[in-house]
């Protein structure tokens, strides 16, 4: 078949193959791989080799593709790009043949530190408050929130990461000119004006399931960490948090009370090993470089006799609150001996814990 | 001094030591543990060797503190006794000198399959539902629920068992027949008519925050796992989870809302690597013989194209929901060869997932 374009040009080819094939498609990455992207399009183009892309030749255009991307202030990426995210390379041969992307961040930049915050459509008021303020967290801090703008946390993480004027991804399983699901449309104008909309799929292309599936394994890669805020018992972001795991990257679950079906997935991730998250301090340290972020320590509630060693504490114990006790009366109390009373005695009144009042004591009034 | 009882009987000489000491300490343990408690005993009646105990020996009594024990109805345990609990070996030289027990339920026996559900005092509805239903499940599989019959998760956790006519025993920071905390008395006498009430304090003696603190490591070692259900910042069951893991025994935890702070305990635990729980079935896992207890598997609720695999998944999303579509039209969308659709139409339509109509395919109607 003739084709209509430059078929030497490698980012014509790698937006052909885009179109091509579907995500996940491994023989053609095999091909692409050892021939590379020209080679293998000639390949394909000369008849020779597998015929399973051949039903997808005579639509083929991607200059028309590329026309329809530009109309939309887009641009395709390719590996070798600056802006082409490092973080693909952890995908081999799974890595996407090109990415469609919209918005101003660069996604090279923006994935050095990236948090997935993804989790179920049916999401609860609950789950929706936690997705919302852990992005917020993340994206206040500088880390990239990366989501799959579906109804529920997805669109929770990126409005979160939006408030707080912070970057955000949206990775889609359709055309990136397109909104999907509809009822996201101005979320998703809104992540392309300011952060970034990304697909493998070539314009003008609605999602699939499958598209779903294999869109899962972008969000993995894109971030350090992956983390399930909501998931029922059988929740696409599951499917999210096992790409990660095949990637070697940590994944992250929020718990949510044991009542609640929407957090059955996120307690089964805790119980087969994930780290469990419940603030934004919490995720940034997953998603930063080491040490970068440290969570703060809650403040310890302090009270009087904290810190007291076992002996101290036993005589503090023995300690009346008001009517002051001899010397016999406190060692009887306490069980120890006059000359361990008394040493802890001292010790206690230096913390005024413990008070002299008419020849015995009683506790103090730190 | 001379003693007012046969300081050569060992079941005496221990019962003294229980009064002479306090929980935890270390000194007596080790002077028991190497001369016997009858020979150290002597000893300190001999006023040799150390002096601390000394000031309690005026007021010991350990016959009138057995017949104070045998009016409530209890009973004294001894290591070497056929009830005296063999996992109470976990701890080495902290070994209680001596058990005071009320109730019907064998010590030994209740023991070898139990599990601690502990948590916070200031519990919350949730939290004290669900100790309620991990304790009634335990119970009703012959698990027995050990715990401190404190208010909130300790109180529920008992009535979850006693609902559940289940073993359960109440390990008290006071005499076995005082009540602590009052408002839990008919609770606890609940507990000393159907289970087992238990405590190393001897008779007639008020808890203090140091018998608190040693109390929990008897919790710990007379459970196979303890369980903390709510716990805030700074809760008493933490404490209980730290001896657990200081006795190599596994800590679980149940997770709540992460806006809860009543359970910022559990999720600490659990980012320290305590195993998530969240139902009956999982705490019995932990807390019977290995294999014993098989968490049940949650049904999974099946989709009609669950489990097809990639290839026919990719043709089952190009198939029309109504106007049947071509074999070309089907190899476009799916992006397949022919051969590989037609072999997935077939598998498709075996499983009702594909219709032929007027020399096309449609989705079938399983």
């Amino acid at each position: 078949m003739r084709a209509k374009f430059d078929t030497g040009d490698e980012r014509l080819a790698r937006a052909a193959w885009s179109r091509l094939t579907e995500p996940g498609d491994n023989d053609a990455q095999e091909l692409v791989l050892h021939q590379g992207p020209v080679e293998a399009l000639a390949q394909v183009l000369a008849d020779r080799g597998p015929r399973r892309w051949q039903a997808r030749l005579p639509g083929l255009d991607p200059i028309r593709d590329l026309e329809t991307l530009n109309r939309f202030g887009g641009r395709l990426l390719i590996p070798g790009d600056a802006e082409w995210p490092a973080r693909l390379a952890l995908l081999g041969a799974q890595a996407p043949f090109c990415l469609w992307a919209r918005g101003p961040l660069s996604l090279e930049t923006a994935t050095t530190r990236a948090a997935a915050v993804v989790g179920a459509r049916a999401a609860t008021a609950y789950g929706e408050r936690v997705a919302t303020e852990l992005a917020d967290g993340c994206a206040a801090r500088g880390i990239t929130v990366v989501s799959g703008a579906a109804y529920g946390i997805d669109g929770a993480a990126h409005r979160g990461a939006l408030g707080a004027s912070g970057p955000t991804i949206a990775v889609l399983a359709c055309a990136v000119e397109r909104a999907y699901p509809r009822g996201h449309e101005k979320l998703i104008q809104r992540v392309a004006e300011v952060g970034a909309v990304v697909t493998e799929i070539p314009p003008g292309s609605s999602p699939t399931r499958w598209r779903f599936v294999e869109r899962n394994r972008l969000i993995a890669a894109l971030s350090a960490v992956t983390v399930v805020v909501e998931a029922a018992h059988r929740s696409g972001a599951l499917s999210t948090a096992s790409r990660a795991q095949k990637l070697n990257l940590p994944i992250a679950a929020v718990p949510g009370p044991v009542t609640s079906p929407s957090s059955y997935g996120c307690h089964r991730l805790l119980r087969d090993g994930a780290i469990c998250v419940t603030s934004a301090a919490e995720v940034a340290e997953l998603a930063g470089r080491m040490g970068e972020f440290l969570p703060e320590q809650l403040p310890y509630p302090v009270a009087a006799h904290d810190g007291l060693d076992p002996t101290d504490l036993r005589v503090f114990d023995a300690l009346p609150l008001r009517r002051p006790a001899g010397l016999p009366a406190l060692m009887t109390t306490a069980g120890l001996d006059a000359q361990t009373v008394v040493a802890a005695l001292g010790r206690l009144e230096l913390r005024r814990l413990a008070e002299r009042e008419r020849g015995g004591w009683r506790r103090g009034t730190p």
